[in-house]
C-alpha cells in the first residue's frame, strides 16, 4: 500500500476508501493533500480489483477548503493543478472525469471552497443532514475554480446552483439533497457507510467493462453537442458490447436468476466510439 | 386502424392510446414491438385529428426491457434502430423527437432497461409511485443505449442520474419523480388517466402549429450551444406565429373568455428557423 | 434618480428595487414598460453602488403578460425586442445575462406568458406559494419567446420543464419550487422581503468584481461546449483574480473574522478569459 502523509487509504470487497486526514486542520487542502489525492486516484485506478473509490474526511469535517495559512498563494496553489499551469514540473494530475472508477463522495461533515468544487468533479456524492456546505468564493475575493463554473449548471441546472454560487452562503447538506447536488442526505455517522455499500454494490453487480464505458462516455457525451453524433458513438459502442463475453453472461446470469461472473477486466480494451 | 400484432390502439378526443401488448412477456420488446411502436407513431404523427400520444403497458407493467429469450442478439435487435445500422432494408423509424405530436410515457408498472430508456425519448412522463425502475445495463454487461448517455443528463441534470446509470440499481416512481425523470408518482390505477388527461388538455386548448413548432425548436435548441443562434431563429420563429391566424384567434379568445378556434393544423407549413 | 412612466423604483444599502408599476393592467407589458425596465438595468448597471436588482409587481401581481389592449401587434412589440429586429431605430436594450450585476425575481403574485419568461433570464427567483405561473403561449396560439426555449431546459432540465411548456397550463409558485424554477416559495408577503435580504447579502458579503466575473463566466460557459476550453479559461480567470488585493482581503478578513474591505469596483478591469 502506497503511504501518504495526508491519506488514510484501506481497500476492501472491490472498494477503495480515501479519508482526507488532517484533521486539526479539518482536512483544509494544502497542495501535498491535493497532490496525493491525485496520486491515490492513479494508483486505485490503475488496480483492476479497485471497482469502486470513496472520498471522505477524517475527523468530523468533509474539508473546510484551501489552508489559508499561507494567504493568497495557497489559494492559486490549492486550485486547477490537473493541467500544464503549474509552477514545477510535476506530472500532471489524474482527471477523475476521464478515469474508468466511480468516485463516490461521502461528505460526512463540512465541505467549503474546494472542499466543495472538488466532489463535484466527481461522480456521486452523499451528505450528512447538517453537513455546512458553501461555494464560499466570490466572499473570499474570488471565483469558483475546478472547472465548476462550467460544470455544476450541467450537475443540476442553472437555475439550481447560481444562487448558491453568486451569494457565496452556506447551505446544509438537506438543501444540498434538494438543490439536487447530493442525492442522498443522512445523518452524519451514516454517510460514510451508504457511500461504501453502494460502492460495493456496483463492484458486485455492474460488468467492470460496463462502468468504465459508460462513465468515460457520460462525460464526453456533456461536451458534445450535437445529439446525433453522440448517439452514433453511442450505438457503435453499444453494438461492439453486446458482442463481449459479459454481454453474454450478465443475460445468462439474469435469466438463471445467479449473480454474474465477469470476464472483462476494468483496464481491458475499450469500444470504438470511445475517445481516448 | 392499422392492426397489430404487438400493440393496441384507441384514438379518443384527439388523443392516440397506444398500448405495449405483450403481458404475458410483461411486455418486454421484440423487434416487432419495437417497429410496431415506431410504425404506429408514424401512423399518428401522419393523422391531424391526434394531438398527442399515450403510451401505457398492458397489464401491470409497462416494459420490462427487451425480450432476452434470444440472447444476446435479442439485445442488440432491439437496441438503436431508427437509423441505417439495421441488418436488413427496413425503412428507418421515426425519431419521436422530431415529431410535432407529443408523447406521454404512462408508466403503469415496471420500466426497466430500454422499458425506461425508450420513454426517456418520448416527451412527459407519468409513472405509478411502485413502479419498479431501472438503468439495468451495466448489470448485464452492456451499456444505456438510445441515446441516453447524452439525453438523460440533459433531462434532469448530471447529478441526478449518474448513480442509477452507473449502478443500474432499481429505483421506483417515487424516487424517479425526487429526481425529475418523471414529472407524476401516482397510484397505478391512476397513471393512464392522468397521462390521457393531460394529453386531452393539450388536445383541447392548445394551437396545433403551437405544439409542434415548440417541441421541434425545444430539441433542436438542445444540440444548439450558441445562445444567440437560437436566440435569432426562436425570435423568427415567434414573429412568424404572429401573423398567423391562430396568433390574433388565440387572443381575442382570451380576451373574450371563451376557447379558441385554431385554424391551423399538426402537417400545416413551419415558419423559417425551425430545420427540416 | 431617473423618472420612469410605468416603474417604481428605489435604492438602499447596494441594492436596487425596481417595481413594475402599471397595477391596473396587473403590471402586463406594453413597449414602454418593456424600454423603461431595460433603461433601468442600464442605469443601475452603471452605477458602482448598485450591487443587486430586485425586480418585483406593484399590487397584488408580478406581470400577466403582454398587455394585450393592442390584439397581436402587441404580442409581436412586446417580445424580443433586445436585438436588432425593432421597427424604429432603437438603442439595443441591455441583456441582462451580459450585466455585472445579479438581478433577483421577487414573483410577489401571477407571472404568467413574458411575465414569466422575462425573469427565466435573470439570475435567481423567489416565487409566492400562490403565485398563479404559466408559459401560456402554446395556448395563445404562438410561442414562448425570449430565448426561453433554449435557456429553461438548461435552467432545471428538460424534464422539469416539457410539460409545461408544451401544455401552457397554469401551475403555482409551490409547483414551480418543485421544478427548480424558483429558489424559494413564500407567503406573498414574504417575496420581497425575502430577495431584498439576499440582495443585501451579496452586497454586503461578496466582492464586487468576484460577483461580476462568476455571472459573465457562468453565462459564458452555458453556451461553451468544450468542457477543457472552459477549464483553461476559468484558470486563467481565478490565477489572475488571486493576484487582486480582494482576494488578500478577503482571505484577510476571513482569518481575522471581521467584515473584508473590499478595493475592487463593479465596473473595474475583469481578468482575460472574459469575454466582452
Amino acid at each position: 500500500m502506497t503511504a501518504y502523509e495526508t491519506l488514510l487509504t484501506e481497500v476492501a470487497d472491490g472498494v477503495a476508501t480515501i479519508w482526507l486526514n488532517r484533521p486539526e486542520q479539518r482536512n483544509a487542502f494544502n497542495l501535498v493533500m491535493l497532490e496525493e489525492l491525485h496520486r491515490a486516484f492513479a494508483v486505485f485506478e490503475a488496480d483492476d480489483n479497485v471497482r469502486a473509490i470513496v472520498v471522505t474526511g477524517a475527523g468530523g469535517f468533509f474539508s473546510v477548503g484551501s489552508d489559508l495559512g499561507g494567504g493568497k498563494q495557497t489559494l492559486s496553489k490549492t486550485s486547477n493543478r490537473t493541467d500544464k499551469h503549474s509552477d514545477e514540473a510535476l506530472e500532471p494530475w489524474i482527471k477523475p472525469w476521464d478515469m474508468r472508477t466511480p468516485i463516490i463522495a461521502a461528505i460526512n461533515g463540512s465541505a467549503v471552497g474546494v472542499g466543495l468544487t472538488l466532489p463535484m468533479t466527481w461522480d456521486i456524492r452523499i451528505a450528512a443532514i447538517d453537513a455546512r456546505c458553501g461555494f464560499v468564493f466570490n466572499r473570499r475575493g474570488v471565483i469558483p475554480e475546478w472547472g465548476s463554473l462550467w460544470l455544476v449548471p450541467r450537475l443540476v441546472g442553472l437555475a439550481g446552483c447560481f444562487d448558491l454560487i453568486l451569494s457565496g452562503r452556506l447551505f446544509d447538506g438537506q438543501q444540498a439533497l434538494a438543490r439536487g447536488l447530493v442525492t442522498e442526505s443522512l445523518a452524519a455517522e451514516d454517510v460514510l457507510p451508504a457511500a461504501q455499500s453502494l460502492a460495493r454494490e456496483i463492484a458486485v453487480t455492474t460488468s467492470p467493462i460496463s462502468v468504465g464505458v459508460t462513465k468515460r462516455a457520460v462525460y464526453q457525451f456533456l461536451t458534445e453537442p450535437d445529439r446525433d453524433v453522440a448517439y452514433e458513438r453511442e450505438l457503435k459502442m453499444f453494438m461492439w458490447m453486446t458482442q463481449q463475453p459479459d454481454a453474454v453472461e450478465g443475460v445468462q446470469a439474469f435469466l438463471e436468476k445467479r449473480a454474474p461472473v465477469w470476464s472483462s477486466s476494468k483496464s481491458g480494451e475499450h469500444p470504438p466510439g470511445i475517445c481516448s
